[in-house]
């Protein structure tokens, strides 16, 4: 088969790799549809991360095409939503929800493990990690925004569930990328009252006020502080969606947040420093984390088949398998929002 | 009358000061029967943070000695339970519960209000800032007990409520001050299994035992980690109480903590730095600060009238106000772990 290959910062290529098979009892072989590249994958792009060399991505959707001997739920031919970290469903983390850190789980395209922008990929605990959908009927969009769900919706998701958003809140989303979009939709589906989007950018913009943003600022920093306050009597947001992971960001949603409430934060931290003295004098909280997408996939699953959700417009590049480094280097650039990677039939 | 006064570093000095007096319709002025010192007011006496010169203390119960004409739900003589902070309570903070985040409050024994380690105190906002508490036939204990209410044993609860207690969990308690000795009594309130309290202080570890902790370490830093993930089947505790503030002990709370739980944090931070990773990573949130002492006062004041809960006894070591000083002192040197202050006749 083929499959994306990291071989170093800015190296991504294409290479054949031995079809993956069934290795253990409790696996599935799953034949990718669609992948994509998501903003984490830059990291390692950039070089300012490390990463395993050899094949990645770890967002995608497919279809069964072999089990093992214990698969009890899923049969092949089946079409399947991959969360972004395999998990056995039976770790004391996984039963209290927290998929994404199994005790024996791991992440998709990475430390060797297949990767969703590639033809195949084994899943370990395929009957605790795979979601199956309903395969006939389905539109294009449909499968845009299924592919959603293996990250960066229920990682927006995350950031909102983890901020506390309720209904009638004045959320502001930080982060004009695909999860700060995908928040966006989280917070909407919250039922907020007001969605605040910081972004500079006009198709981001506007996608963000598609999704459901009712304001949106092209401030930053101590400027976007100051209208905020202005825009909430000077008390700040009930919830704040720190959707970025870098220390500029995260200090403006701390500095934006109301006295008591939380921001949650998804993003991989890159010099974050969190202002503790907000925390201690403020009482504003921090919550969030890599998103436990397992638990999250069923509960947003019927608002993406009854298209009452469509994070899949955050897909504004598509690329074929065969240049999925043009996919990288688009977001890379600030040329797409985030690249769909078309790999095979559904 | 008399007060105590900070004069600097070390200098904790009794002065003459004219007696408080009504100065808007919505103060009180309150006679106070008990003070006590904080560990909190260990930072300025050993000059680590900044202090106004002045009156000190913001711990006290006392009675109502005169009110304002707008004051309508307290009257002379009425014994009355002060919170650290006066509060205005209809401020947008303060109708979301954050009594300590009035944006018209402040603190008592700073910036030149009167402190609760002197003979009286004018209490602004006197109505939505005093609890009033029937008088007669209360025992030594229950009025060392209600004095904790003022700040000790609800900031210990606020460390408790922050991290979320609930019925069955595992909690840990870092620190053996009078606030995590309180935190133990929150969690036991809140319904903890067990009751996890680090401390190497022969009568710390006792009076943790006594107020509900199950099992109480020796160890500190790595070491207690360590232990803890061992008492833990390697998971970490459901729920971690920081009650110190320091950098050593808040690395230690959040690597004891488990997945998708949270630490509760109550201390004034110094060299604090948050463990983003472990947030990020393993879904570790942070909540707490400022005890919304005013919020939590009904709340426990039943638990104390009736003796279901006996925080008083934190304190350790008695003076009467002219022995302020060696009420510092001793704590300052871990001789006491809490001093009361003895100022007037209840």
């Amino acid at each position: 088969m083929r499959a994306a290959i990291f071989n170093g910062p800015g190296k991504i290529e294409l290479a054949e790799r031995p079809d993956p098979r069934v290795q253990l009892p409790t696996d599935a072989v799953v034949r990718v549809v669609m992948g994509c590249v998501c903003g984490s994958d830059l990291w390692y792009f950039r070089g300012e991360t490390p990463h395993t060399l050899g094949p990645i991505g770890h967002e995608f959707i497919g279809w069964v095409d072999q089990i093992g001997a214990e698969v009890r739920t899923l049969h092949p031919g089946d079409l399947v939503v991959a969360p972004f970290t395999y998990s056995d469903g039976t770790c004391a983390n996984c039963r209290a929800g927290w998929s994404s850190n199994c005790v024996r789980g791991g992440s998709f395209g990475n430390r060797g493990m297949d990767g969703g922008q590639g033809e195949a990929v084994r899943v370990p605990f395929a009957d605790a990690t795979l979601v199956s959908v309903p395969r006939l009927g389905l539109s294009e969009a449909t499968l845009r925004s299924l592919l959603t769900l293996s990250d960066v919706m229920c990682t927006g998701y995350h950031a909102a569930k983890s901020a506390g958003v309720k209904p009638d809140d004045v959320v502001a989303v930080v982060g004009d990328g695909a999860v700060g979009l995908c928040a966006v939709i989280a917070a909407k589906r919250l039922g907020a009252g007001r969605i605040i989007a910081l972004s500079r950018n006009p198709n981001r913009q506007a996608m963000a006020r598609r999704f459901g943003a009712t304001e949106v600022l092209a401030e930053r920093g101590d400027e976007a502080v100051t209208r905020i306050l202005a825009m909430t009597d000077g008390l700040g947001v009930d919830a704040t969606l720190e959707c970025v992971g870098t220390g500029p960001s995260m200090k403006t949603a701390f500095d934006i947040a109301r006295v008591g409430s939380i921001v949650g934060a998804i993003g991989a931290p890159h010099g974050v420093v969190v202002p503790i003295d907000t925390v201690i004098f403020r009482n504003v909280g921090l919550r969030g984390g890599v998103a436990p997408v397992r638990r999250y996939i069923p509960e947003l699953l019927d608002d993406v088949l009854h298209g009452r959700i469509d994070p899949g417009r955050v897909f504004d590049l598509e690329v074929p398998l065969a240049d999925v480094a043009e996919g990288y280097s688009a977001m890379n650039e600030r040329r797409a929002i985030k690249s769909l990677v078309r790999i095979g039939p559904s």
